[in-house]
Parts: structure tokens; C-alpha cells; sequence
């Protein structure tokens, strides 16, 4: 079987997660011919996937019971350790019977990736964290970045079921990486929304034509994906989510525990960290990441939210 | 002669400013066919112009004395208001003889570009701020951003000499937008360098691969210029100055300023203006900005400066 993943579409799949993310991802395997046990919290999110032909199970459990391959999308660390340590969580189904391929595509912990992984080759099976980059469109399209920590001989063998999710797929080395690589990136971000966020407001006030400022240093050494894709749905006041402030925030808050056990002074990321909860207080939580300049607005009280 | 600027090669130029980035656009136009008058703080610099056939001036007034129209690219505010205002200045030219056009090219205080518009105005003159970015590079290749407030008419009439320096030229407004919008470019920026610097500390201390997490993070969300220009030069511990750490301060010092008048809180801008504070501290007054890293890894000790 082992070399045959691609081929062998009678592998079978339990997918717990069907979110945002988890539907769009699943979708696609589903698409490729693979025959698919979905679980999630709220069954009405699987309904797309169920009259695809999805089979529906009640636990966690119950998706991975038959699986050869199970992945896991879900929202907080909590959530990842329910579904696989809980009482109907996946593991009970390891022990049941070994081999199967366990992959946590969540943005979660990575001691608790370890600990996954650890726990997994306890019951004669394999784990990889896998987190992903790139939002609901990257999901949509099949565009992610996916970043996976573990053992390389896994990740070969499941690399061909990556790539019918993403694009940018890297094997990032031993259980975690894949998770520490994609803190990296969200810490990353943190900077690229607050400087944008800044100029916007400094822009407002100084009373400049916003587009044509945006327009002008984008393409110069202020360039980034984010003012690229943010700035003009910020200037149109459309703060729909591309990802959400309560998941950034959750992320930012994986990082800071990260840091603080490195012995890491990371003075933006906790400036932004903050930055962010001041949003969500403001009743942002689950408008885009892109809102942080009302944030910023709010402080200064500039007006940028009130500009037609 | 108005419409002609472009084809007048009798048209003369006074060009006041020639370091990194002056030499070059200067240069630029002498390539073109224009015939130039420099005058620079330190002669020495000036020497590859003068030898291509450039004109030698003991002052500012001495470049601008004969010019129709006269750039100055020079360093902080202060050295500007010497060069305009000064005893020996462009303004006693002014005085004498007006119709001029006067382009200032530093990155310095919006109130002084529309000082020194007022100014030229008095004097039958007429000027614009046009700050630039893209660093040496940019000016060496041609391909700089040019932002260029003042009179619309003025800007038509200069955009021809601008196209021989940049490729990204836009009109900005009024007085003072140029300088206002080079703040946008340079507090968008602040955000950038933070974030990617606590990325690489925090992968360098997490034991990721860096060049592999760069590689990742840099095809997505994170995606930026500066990552992809600044990343792997700090892999490889070059820190030359594409753009000064002191020049930058002074950037920010101005935007702080502006942003105070402004009564706006611009929480990020002025972590990272103590941050590079602390950076000139420690002897990288003269290092290119992205070597912000190793300022971070000082604060923590995380001893990214020593790695192999």
C-alpha cells in the first residue's frame, strides 16, 4: 500500500474538521476519488460533503474507526486534543488497529504536535503536523502553503494527497516544525498588518488620496501580499474575513507561549497580540485580520472608520 | 520652452546632492544629454560626475546660479534648509533671476517642502517634493518610486527628467503629499522589518531550518519585498546597507514628528524607531535596516548574531 497512496483510491479517509478550511480541503480529495468519513462539531457544515457522498460518523472516533488516513482541521489546541486524545477521539480507534497515518492540519501547539506524534508510533501509528497558509480561497482553489513537521518517509508518502489541497507543500523536519514554521509565519504577518495599518491611518490624517498612495508604494520596497490583497478592501470598508481576528488571535497567543518558553522577547508580536484584543473587544472578533487599523483608528480616534 | 523639457538638451541643470543615490540619478541625466552643474558637501564624491564632463560648484547658489532647473538630494532636514535657505543658498539664485524649477528629492519634513514651495513662489519660482525609494539600487538601474507633490502643471512639465531616474513616478497633491506619502512607504515598511525580524529569532530558537522557513513563509501571506530582498542576505550575515539604519531613524524621527501634530498614536512606528535606537547603540548606525535582527537578538540573547 505504502506506494500506492495516489493510486489506491480505495484508501480510506476519515476527515474531522469541515470549517472554512476543512470543507474546501476535503472537497478536493473527495474530488480526486477518494471515499470520505467526515466528523465536525456541527453536522450542518457537512451537509456540501455528505450529498457529495461523504459518509457521516457522530464521533472522532467514528471517522478514523475504518480510515487508513485520517486528517484533522478543528479550531483551537483544545479541540486537537479532544478529537484525538478524548474519549471518542482518534486514538482509541489507533489502538484498536495500528498503520494508519494521522495528519493535524490544524494551527495548534507544537508540544502538542509532538505529543501527537509521540502518542501515535505508540499505537503503531504515524503522525505529521501540517498546518496550512493561504486563508478560505487557498482552500477553495487549492492553493495552500502547507508546512508539515515529522517523519520525512511519512510525508513522502502523503505528499500526493497534499498536493491536491496546495501548491507551496514543504516537508519542515521533526514533529513540530511544521507548526513552529507556520508560527513564523503568522508572527510574520503580525508586522505587515500593523505597518499597513499605520500608513493607512497616518495617509488618512494627513489628508493624501488613500488609493493612490497604496498604489504607489506597493510597488516599491513596502510590497507586500498583504497590502497587495488587504489595502483595497480596507479602502472599499469591506472587512469581511479573509481569516479571522479570534483565530489570529489564538495563533499570536500559540507564539507568545512559544516565545516566553524560549526565553524570546518578541516586542511586536506582543504589541500586535494586544493590538488585536483591543479589536476583538471592539466587537471585531470575527471580522478579517485586516480590520486592525480600526484598532489603530480607535486609539488615536482619527476617523478612518467613519471616512466615506 | 515649457513643453520642450524633454527635448531641450540646452535646458541646464544644477544637481545638488551626489551620494548613494544622488550620484546615480544625476549620472542619469548626463547619460541623457543634459549639461549639469553639481555641488556637493564632500567634492570627492562627486568625481565620477566631473570627470563624465559635470560642472563644479563651490556652493549651492553656484550650482543653481545659471540653472533652469535645480534637484537636491542632500541628507536630514537641516542640511535642505542650508542648501535652500542658507546664506550661499539656491534661493539667492532664486532672488536673482526667477523662473526655476526646483526639485527637492530628500526625504525630509512635509512643513519644509511646503516652505520651500511658498518660498519659490515669492520668488517667481516653482517647486516640488519628490522623495524617492528603491535605494542604491533603484537609483543605479533607473527603476526608482518617485512621489511628487506641488503644482500638477510643474510635475507634467519635470516628468519627462524624472523618467530618466525612476519607474514608478506618481503625482501626489499638493505641497508636501511627496513627503507625506514617502512616510506611508516608510511606516509600512517599520511593520515589515519587525515581523520578519521576530520570525527569523523565533525559528532561528525554535531550530528550524531558516532558509527552508524563508522559502515556505515567502510564497503566501507573509509574502513581502523585504523578505525577499533582505531574507537571504541576513542568512548570510550580510548586513551592507541596501538603505542606511541612520537614514531610516531619521525617516521615522519625521514621521513621529507629523504623527504627533497629527494627535495620532502610531504604537508600532515608535517600537521600531527605539528599536533601531537601540541598534545605532550598538554600532550599526551605517548597516543596512535589515539588520533590525540583531537588535532583537540582543534583547533576548537568543545568539542568532553567532550562528555559523
Amino acid at each position: 500500500m505504502d506506494n500506492q497512496i495516489n493510486q489506491d483510491k480505495n484508501m480510506k479517509i476519515g476527515w474531522i474538521g469541515t470549517g472554512v478550511m476543512g470543507f474546501w480541503m476535503c472537497r478536493h480529495l473527495m474530488e480526486a476519488g477518494y471515499s470520505v468519513t467526515v466528523y465536525n462539531r456541527t453536522k450542518e457544515k457537512a451537509k456540501g460533503l455528505l450529498e457529495m457522498g461523504a459518509k457521516w460518523a457522530d464521533t472522532p472516533y467514528g471517522a478514523a474507526k475504518e480510515a487508513d488516513i485520517v486528517f484533522t482541521i478543528v479550531g483551537y489546541p483544545k479541540d486537537v486534543r479532544e478529537v484525538y486524545f478524548g474519549e471518542s477521539g482518534i486514538f482509541k480507534s489507533c489502538a484498536e488497529k495500528g498503520g494508519k497515518y494521522l495528519v493535524d492540519m490544524t494551527t495548534t501547539e507544537p508540544s502538542l504536535a509532538v505529543e501527537i506524534y509521540e502518542k501515535a508510533k505508540e499505537t503503531g501509528c504515524r503522525a505529521l503536523d501540517a498546518p496550512v497558509s493561504g486563508g478560505d480561497v487557498g482552500a477553495r482553489e487549492a492553493r495552500l502553503t502547507i508546512m508539515s513537521g515529522g517523519d520525512k518517509d511519512v510525508f513522502d508518502k502523503l505528499l500526493p494527497l497534499f498536493s491536491f489541497m496546495g501548491k507551496n507543500i514543504k516537508y519542515t523536519g521533526k514533529a513540530g516544525t511544521g507548526q513552529h514554521t507556520k508560527m513564523c509565519n503568522q508572527i510574520a504577518i503580525t508586522g505587515i498588518m500593523i505597518g499597513m495599518s499605520e500608513a493607512l491611518i497616518y495617509g488618512y490624517k494627513a489628508g493624501l488620496n488613500l488609493e493612490d498612495m497604496v498604489n504607489t508604494i506597493k510597488g516599491g520596497a513596502a510590497a507586500s501580499w498583504s497590502l497587495e490583497n488587504y489595502g483595497p478592501r480596507i479602502l472599499k470598508g469591506n472587512y469581511d474575513p479573509g481569516f479571522m481576528v479570534e483565530h489570529y488571535i489564538k495563533d499570536m497567543g500559540i507564539a507568545l507561549e512559544e516565545a516566553k518558553r524560549m526565553n524570546l522577547n518578541l516586542p511586536g508580536l506582543t504589541l500586535v497580540h494586544q493590538l488585536y484584543t483591543v479589536l476583538k473587544a471592539m466587537g471585531h472578533g470575527t471580522s478579517g485580520t485586516h480590520s486592525l487599523v480600526l484598532a489603530l483608528d480607535k486609539l488615536s480616534g482619527a476617523g478612518f472608520a467613519e471616512k466615506k
